[in-house]
């Protein structure tokens, strides 16, 4: 299935949006009310369902939970997924800590750590290893995604590490572009990059 | 100035790859060169850099310094930035001790919690103020950027809060989409969308 970056990035939103409609017990919608409360055109909505495999049908709209459990599937959410935390800092123990990944089925199975001072204890119930114990930890259990919160000067080596040891999704928090190769998964996100973003829109304000 | 939103989302990156090349001592690039390591074909970074009015000379490139500056100013990168966080949990104490804000200009001020357990304290250096202290700070203190790292439900009040005290920038991490007048700029990083994307594209590999 070829889906553009802007319909993968929307995705998600898609799915919340649809969570919420069903929870609040709405069977149908159409692409005008989801557009509405999205911020997208209708004809945008109708594409982007269209580009993804959903269906709907003239004059009832989309049906939720059909539409709802479409996106799960194409984006994996029914599966549950388990993670690794290479580094136990602000970022590694707050992504540890995240309400609402153990929702989405995103499960934290253990933290790692080079620093000693760190070890034998756990964060947000999340236990941390020391950084030793990463590839037979990975080759033991069934982790698909590793989150990348160390110093951006280990970062890289840490990367190849889980690579190594079979992981195909790097989820990168440090301030550098991970290189994978095309087998490989990788979202950087960058927080300077997006705050330095929101400080150029402030910038050039109309005044 | 008209910048695409595309741009607008690479211009963090040409000033953190241009900032690498002016310590490594590199004083022209082409845009060859500069597309190599960027990922980005050459008249793409002709384009960008002709979008936000860089300018390089035929046979010489671009000097390193003067797109480096040119950039921090588009940017505003060289005026210091003072932001104040709402939350200090998880998220909000991992944004107040993010290595590399401090060295772009940017410096956390306070931090802002409704929990009494948590205040008088510091966390990474950064004072926790009791959330009834929010109005008197903004008056009395320059503040331009606010981080939203309070629980969902508290997320849209927290906002208008702090746009009523002339805040003009908000960097929202609760995973709600923050609705901002026009005149108010507001970047809303979902955690969980992007680990959703990730877990889709990660669905969607080629086997």
């Amino acid at each position: 299935m070829m889906v553009s970056d802007a319909v993968i990035r929307r995705l998600p939103t898609y799915y919340r949006y649809l969570t919420m409609l069903h929870n609040d017990g709405v069977l149908h919608i159409s692409s005008f009310d989801l557009g509405k409360t999205m911020g997208l055109t209708p004809s945008q909505v109708r594409q982007d369902i269209n580009c993804f495999g959903g269906a709907g049908r003239q004059g009832f709209g989309y049906s939720v939970i059909s539409l709802k459990d479409h996106i799960a599937k194409i984006m994996g959410i029914k599966n549950k997924q388990n993670m690794v935390i290479i580094g136990s800092g602000n970022i590694g123990s707050a992504i540890s800590g995240y309400v609402g990944f153990s929702e989405s089925g995103f499960n934290v199975s253990a933290l790692f750590d080079s620093d000693e001072k760190k070890l034998d204890k756990t964060i947000n119930g999340v236990p941390v290893l020391p950084i030793s114990e990463l590839p037979d930890f990975l080759m033991s259990n069934d982790i698909s995604i590793a989150v990348i919160a160390c110093p951006e000067s280990v970062a890289q080596k840490m990367a190849n590490t889980v690579m190594e040891y079979g992981i195909k999704g790097i989820w990168n928090f440090a301030p550098i572009d991970i290189r994978t190769p095309e087998s490989v998964v990788c979202v950087n996100v960058s927080l300077l990059e997006t705050l330095q973003q929101l400080s150029f829109r402030l910038n050039n304000l109309k005044k």
